[in-house]
């Protein structure tokens, strides 16, 4: 049965400390934790239905799923083969690292390689709130147009790796991949950019490459 | 030229207390404020050009461009037609009915009949907070799914009109209109729901006409 919890924003402690506390927590014990922002509807839950098919066989994976009020997203990752929890925020736009850590304790992560917190479609306020993840990814989806990097700056600067969802609509929109990539290695000349379509299955490979590198690194410290 | 202000969010004042006067003061003038909202990339700006260009023969046009950090909305709207002034809010994710007084005392509305405030991209915040508008207005677009009813409550329930942009691109979306309405007339059965393609024009004339009547009926109280 679907767990599902209420989490609750501490008011006592610095979000900063907490994040970085907790990150030198998941470090010790080896425990990979992916951060997974973007706005609505940009294909967060299919992304990681289909990442989770094809890492099950390999990784133990516990997703949290972050919403506002409804339980659809937390069935379906279940249904996919993870462990899975929602995380009701209360209205909340964006979850901190207390909120992070309440999340992943109610999870249970004895028994998970890579846990997975998919935060609230939203693409301004997650990116202020450090959860104390090992690394930070977005999606950005071609509907969404090219411009994005210019608007929401914040995001594109905290993300390790971004993914360009939906590619396979790229005949129908005037979305430009040359542009998209200037203007969010302007924002952010480190961040990883891997164009995919969840739905086909277009770059999903290379996507869960670089999932497995990052667990495998952050194990071996 | 195109003005940028800085607004800031006054901490001393119930934001329901300055929106309820700031929406008196409209009514007392005759000028019609939309707050329109929604996600980042549903198309607000290219659904601003194109009511610009239909009804700027009939109604004097102000519109406000909300932004985190960027112009490139601002100059948009300017050259299609209306008035326009920069509102950059700092990182804040939402306006407030403080920050919207400041952005219509910046416009300068003695010669605007319809001032349209276009709202940060978030289907979260900007809900939470009534800006004082005379109407809210909400953009759905196809890509992003026609579950956002369930999963974003609270901006469904707020507003007085839904468009569903982006119908041009249905076909290559699994997209169920009438699971749409249904879900949306669930959280707000008074809402208005018209379908448009801002790209190709279909249902504009439809969405015009809403405008029209609204504006109409607030003038005349």
């Amino acid at each position: 049965m679907l767990r599902t919890i209420e989490i609750k924003q501490s008011v006592f402690e610095s979000n900063d400390r907490v994040a970085d506390a907790l990150r030198a927590e998941l470090r010790e014990r080896g425990l990979f934790l992916l951060n997974l922002m973007s706005s609505p509807g940009s294909g967060k839950t299919t992304t990681l239905v289909k990442t989770i098919a094809a890492l099950k066989d390999e990784l133990r994976i516990g997703v949290m799923e972050a919403d506002i009020d409804s339980d659809v997203d937390a069935h379906t990752v279940e249904k996919a083969g993870a462990k899975a929890i929602q995380l009701h925020t209360g209205g909340m736009c964006h979850l901190t690292a207390d909120m992070t850590k309440q999340g992943l304790d109610a999870l249970g992560t004895e028994d998970v390689d890579l846990a997975i917190l998919e935060n609230v479609g939203n693409l301004v306020c997650p990116a202020e709130f450090d959860t104390g993840a090992s690394r930070n990814a977005m999606i950005l989806s071609v509907p969404e147009g090219h411009d994005k990097p210019l608007k929401y700056p914040l995001m594109f600067e905290v993300c390790d790796v971004m993914l360009i969802n939906k590619i396979d609509v790229l005949p129908y929109f005037d979305f430009d991949l040359e542009k998209v990539r200037e203007y969010a290695l302007m924002r952010n000349p480190k961040i990883e950019i891997i164009p995919i379509s969840a739905k086909t299955g277009e770059g999903m490979d290379k996507w869960c490459d670089w999932l497995r590198r990052e667990v495998k690194n952050w194990k071996e410290g």
